[in-house]
């Protein structure tokens, strides 16, 4: 048993839940080591206290999720099957009489509760997605690499964009030529759809990448992330192309001494809203405390965001093993937008920031 | 009030069915003209037989939630309100002692299921879904309209494409070709991630675009849809670079065969099923029974896959109106892989084909 099924184990154990059963991508995966998008059909993990977990799929993915180095049993169905009688006989071989079931409140539809409250008649429903996040907010080491690695392409595609940069190009062309770069590294997705946005774009909350041409003097925001093997990062960085006035330069200045005064403070023992109130009394005191409307951060991992949330009142005591971003932004219309992000891994004693393209004003001549 | 949401209260009227409670976006939007993508904040619809309805959305969208032309009451939360209090108390306003209601089943979660159930202790709760996907089989002259817009882009993509075509050219140069040119025409979401096949690729069923160079006598496969004003269009085009030779001739000869005659017989009054098994059984004369492994086809709309479903098994009766795709293929591995699309209209009596590029077997040299 993996140590992610066996500290599920432990939490069932703890509060007499009989059976997990999971059934978001993200959370199968992260316990089985199986990812796949099963779009209408069931997907499910169904974990014991005692007995042999058993993954549920569409019959003709059995093979991948084998590969995939599931070691326990996996039920195949195909479309004339009813997946829910073999689940059920599945658990029957396991146990009768259940009463009490943990699944995902959040992700689980309203007809498929409709199905497993048929399953278990007798049964209470409790959520596990608590527990789920909480597992899943503390990183191990081999995570750890795989956000790295994310991370290093991330950073790589910031500086094609940054080299990408000439006047009159639009932002599309900008974003286009990025996202070809990393899929020649064999990047298939990205985190979330890349922005790319020059001038007043950047400066609006609505801002989306369009046919808008980079001038002189503007200042150009890049935000993007990149997932490896279903692990996410996140960065953004806002470059000057040309000379910029003395107020772009006072907003550059002041994100980027609020976002490393949130990166010095960051580490164990200290909570999330200390780190957020870090960076936003720096922004409020040079007098854009209004124009930066936005939690500090939010953790990262399987999902874009995930735990912890680092917003100014989550007294969250950050631990070890945690990995969150750091992006304070300002953003006052038709004057200037700037964000600057940084995903971080808390250590024993501090930080290590995973994300490293330059911060000091990049100006593209 | 609207036809839709009329058409929707007929149905609560002949049902007893005293509130709808739709929330997923495409419904949403299909009932009240307003799309957005709330995440994890609630959006929902509530429909009465008599009274008034209301819109639920974040605070912040209810400006454009307005704008979109949504005449009647918008209940706007901020992220400290409960919506369920907001939503509680408008219905009360409305009516007491609800005894049946209607929701996305498929959509909803058990989280908002709860939440729901305490408001409404005493009632039932029926699936809104099967009325609510025949509504919207039934497309009128205004979504025709966007969907022909959307699969002139479509017909434009692949002909982009095709020009693209060049020898020891990878897929995702071409891919990267089509989407900037789209994006260029103000393009901002494909109905799915496009695909661009060659060769033994193209006869994967599992095959993903990526670093394979297109070489003289592949076959090149385009599949690949437009978003316009949220409506979907889904295209694909197999076309030959340099010499083919006789078997991927004669596969494609079949595939393009079957096609035209599944367009051939289609009109209102035949079933699914006939037009499914048409192509079918020319492909399965022809010795590719066995390598044509998925349905026909599939409705078309505000989502990419919607009603009807184009089986060998649906009994469903075409009508003036609906929108499908008519898609047979081939796939023998390692020899080649050919599919053709189209998207059609069903009129009084017969189609309209809405995707127009040239499907005689187009030789890019």
């Amino acid at each position: 048993m993996n140590q992610r099924l066996e500290k599920l184990q432990i939490w069932m154990k703890e509060n007499d839940i009989e059976v997990s059963f999971v059934t978001s991508s993200e959370n199968v995966f992260y316990l089985s080591g199986y990812y796949t998008n099963p779009h209408e059909r069931l997907l499910a993990l169904a974990v014991f206290q005692e007995e042999e977990p058993f993954l549920v799929c569409p019959g003709m993915e059995v093979h991948d999720a084998k590969r995939s180095g599931w070691e326990h049993e996996i039920i195949g169905f195909s479309d004339i099957d009813n997946p829910w009688e073999l689940v059920m006989n599945s658990i029957n071989k396991r146990m009768k009489d259940v009463s009490k079931v943990a699944i995902e409140k959040e992700h689980m539809n309203v007809e498929r509760f409709e199905q497993i409250s048929t399953l278990f008649p007798r049964a209470s429903f409790v959520s596990a997605e608590e527990k789920l996040r909480k597992l899943r907010m503390i990183k191990d080491a081999k995570e750890l690499k795989i956000i790295e690695e994310a991370c290093a392409l991330a950073d790589y595609a910031v500086e094609v964009g940054v080299s990408e940069i000439k006047e009159g190009k639009t932002e599309l062309e900008i974003l286009s030529a990025i996202e070809f770069a990393l899929k020649k590294k064999g990047v298939t997705e990205m985190s979330f759809a890349t922005m790319v946005l020059t001038g007043a774009n950047a400066a609006s909350p609505h801002g989306n990448p369009g046919l808008t041409r980079i001038q002189k003097g503007d200042l150009v925001l890049f935000d993007l992330g990149v997932v490896v093997d279903r692990y996410c990062s996140d960065i953004t960085r806002t470059v000057a192309y040309g000379d910029i006035n003395d107020k772009q330069k006072e907003i550059y200045d002041t994100v980027l001494k609020a976002q490393l005064a949130a990166l010095e403070v960051s580490k164990p023992g200290v909570t999330a809203a200390e780190v957020d109130l870090t960076a936003r009394k720096i922004i409020a005191g040079a007098g854009y405390g209004e124009y930066f409307p936005h939690r500090l951060g939010h953790g990262l991992g399987i999902s874009v965001h995930e735990f912890p949330s680092m917003t100014e009142t989550n007294q969250l005591i950050l631990e070890e093993g945690m990995v969150y971003t750091i992006e304070p932004g300002i953003y006052v219309p038709e004057i200037a937008g700037v964000r600057i992000e940084d995903d971080v891994y808390v250590t024993a004693d501090g930080i290590k920031v995973l994300t490293k393209f330059p911060k000091e004003l990049q100006i593209v001549k």
